[in-house]
């Protein structure tokens, strides 16, 4: 933690256990015998416990939102810059959780932890989860936590999906759903995507059918294809274009050999990086759980039918430069809320930072959802 | 092929062998001892041998752009409903020359090819070969043929790039250079899926060095997953709504579990078939062909002069939908032959198909396309 970001920082923290010791049955019909969720908080619940706001994370994402693990931390949390004292959601005003998501690989119940039926690891064996199942699951924490209401559940990517999941199944519960970078539902192309990152998975001989734990081994080759694939989805031609461009790491372009541009030795260290923290068989399950996400289904594809339940109010933000998740599908879930009569704040962001804009400090985006969270805490809590 | 295409098809063509007895010496400072080109024509070629058009294939294309090579053929060439009797391209008017290009599968000399100093196949020591390479070797073909000079070369994607480079290389050679969903050079984001799909077949462990033949194996997983970005990239988010949608194949998505996408099953089958057609090697050089064609790099980036020394008419075509060359990239090209003083046609055809609309039949594309070759064959040929 450097000493100019300790004013603005939510400083050291401590993630927390939740146990649920009993069984919780899942949508695909399979039960867990019980689960664990870690999670942070930053900031102090008011009296009335109104001021508490989910954080919930993405595809790649944890528990660990923001502030340093210890004092030597070099990297924040993964939202840092957007929760803290002063900042946009304002850990003087509110109080945030977040936790990981059930079959996370950093701490929660998933294909890491021991299946009490076996000993063994769950590994390939842990159900499949859905958005539905982690918002049972963080009701559960926040009935631990004592908190009836959130003031506001939000979310970047599959984080949006399960604020509105929550908006939907959990009326009663949520004040506002903050809905970033996300869509109602995947596209063919985002579910292509999804696959050929399984498929650079599951196609690696490490991977041993989901078993490469008990061997001693891991998928670290197949890991790094499917994070270089998401990571170059998560960019934008132009932005990449700025960043990169042609630039040569090493060889030379005119004896047109061993050339290695930029980009490719850029993407070779994410992806290496990533194949060392995170898990293989939890990344099969977030990547099915995007893809079945689709609560207008249970409504013959009506957006509007499905959302005509919900009663919080919403923030909808897009980035003009995403094409994962393009500001076209969150206008599809604006246009959707309007005709169901929400009450509804949706903007557009000019970024060439593509989806990963989300989540970066961009000055008109920190803008909006700053406001938009002191709003919330003018009107919910009550503070000034 | 069927009787009703019997009218407007070249027919039955047979693929023709061109011999190079001599040593080649390549851009990257290698030589070849001699090489071997194989290629197609259509129609007939005129006295002055003036009405030759030069068709350059793209990444995984091949000499086979038109006809049958049997009565019994289920498919035709990979453009044939742009080559034939009465076609965009006219064979009643223009002798089409075809041929695959140095280093490919299907034919020519590559990385399947006997090196004579070993006796065993070059696989992965086949020498990187450039844009300007295939260019020379064209040339060679072209003198072979008595071809003095091309009414049109001709190409979409990486054939666009050779057209490119023949008339900055052979200006006097060239009638009209005819870019189709090209550019100028590729994006980092280009550059990057390139490297992911080179990455597919690299660590594939079947891949074995490049030398999967001598092993009896073929790196198939990888060339499959290569080919599933390769593919998913080459359509648009709309094409892929339109075709596929949400569409499932197999399972209940109700229970979140064993679910199938139609779009999953055809990405699948294409790039399961596309792994028993193509060669691993050549794939690899034919990416980077693709990554190091930069004209404009040896002009200080200025691409205006990298053009300024052409003569030729050009013929610039793009698709709205396609990403991944887009009509950006083509207006820079169009862009920079206006200052070059260039006589330039350019157009961008709406179209949900993405890259691969180059391949298709749009009517408002061969309606360009037609009408340009049209006034060529008046102009060049005198042909009324």
């Amino acid at each position: 933690m450097s000493q100019t970001a300790a004013d603005t920082s939510v400083g050291i923290v401590e993630p927390q256990l939740f146990r649920h010791p009993a069984s919780f049955l899942l949508q695909c019909g399979e039960a867990l015998p019980g689960f664990e969720l870690v999670y942070e908080t930053y900031g102090t619940p008011d009296a009335a416990m109104s001021n508490a706001v989910l954080v919930c994370h993405a595809l790649s994402g944890n528990h660990h939102a923001a502030g340093y693990h210890s004092g030597s931390d070099e990297r924040p949390g993964w939202w840092d810059a957007c929760i803290g004292p002063g900042k946009p959601i304002d850990t003087n005003r509110f109080f945030v959780v977040c936790p990981n998501n059930l079959g996370g690989c950093h701490g929660s119940t998933g294909p890491l932890s021991i299946n009490p039926d076996t000993g063994e690891p769950y590994g390939p064996d842990f159900p499949k989860v859905t958005v539905r199942d982690w918002v049972r699951a963080q009701v559960l924490l926040a009935d631990h936590l004592g908190i009836r209401r959130f003031a506001a559940v939000v979310g970047g990517s599959l984080g949006g999906m399960q604020a509105m999941q929550w908006a939907i199944d959990e009326p009663d519960r949520i004040g506002a759903a903050v809905l970033i970078a996300a869509a109602a539902k995947l596209s063919a192309q985002n579910i292509a995507f999804n696959e050929i990152a399984r498929q650079a998975i599951l196609s690696d001989p490490q991977f041993h059918g989901g078993h490469y734990r008990s061997r001693g081994t891991n998928p670290d080759l197949g890991l790094m294809l499917a994070r270089m694939v998401g990571h170059v989805t998560y960019l934008s031609d132009d932005g990449m274009r700025r960043k990169f461009g042609r630039e040569i790491k090493s060889g030379d372009i005119r004896l047109g050999r061993d050339v290695q541009f930029q980009v490719e030795s850029y993407l070779h260290y994410q992806g290496r990086s990533f194949s060392k923290r995170f898990d293989a068989n939890t990344y099969l399950l977030m990547t099915y759980a995007l893809d079945y996400f689709d609560p207008a289904a249970e409504y013959d594809d009506d957006l509007v039918a499905a959302l005509s339940g919900t009663r919080c109010d919403f923030c909808i933000i897009s980035f003009s430069s995403d094409w994962r998740f393009s500001a076209a599908r969150s206008k599809e879930i604006s246009d959707a809320l309007i005709t169901a009569r929400r009450n509804v704040v949706s903007c557009v962001i000019e970024s060439d930072q593509g989806h990963d804009a989300f989540l970066l400090p961009i000055p008109r985006y920190f803008d909006v959802l700053g406001g938009y969270f002191d709003r919330l805490a003018r009107e919910t809590t009550g503070a000034s």
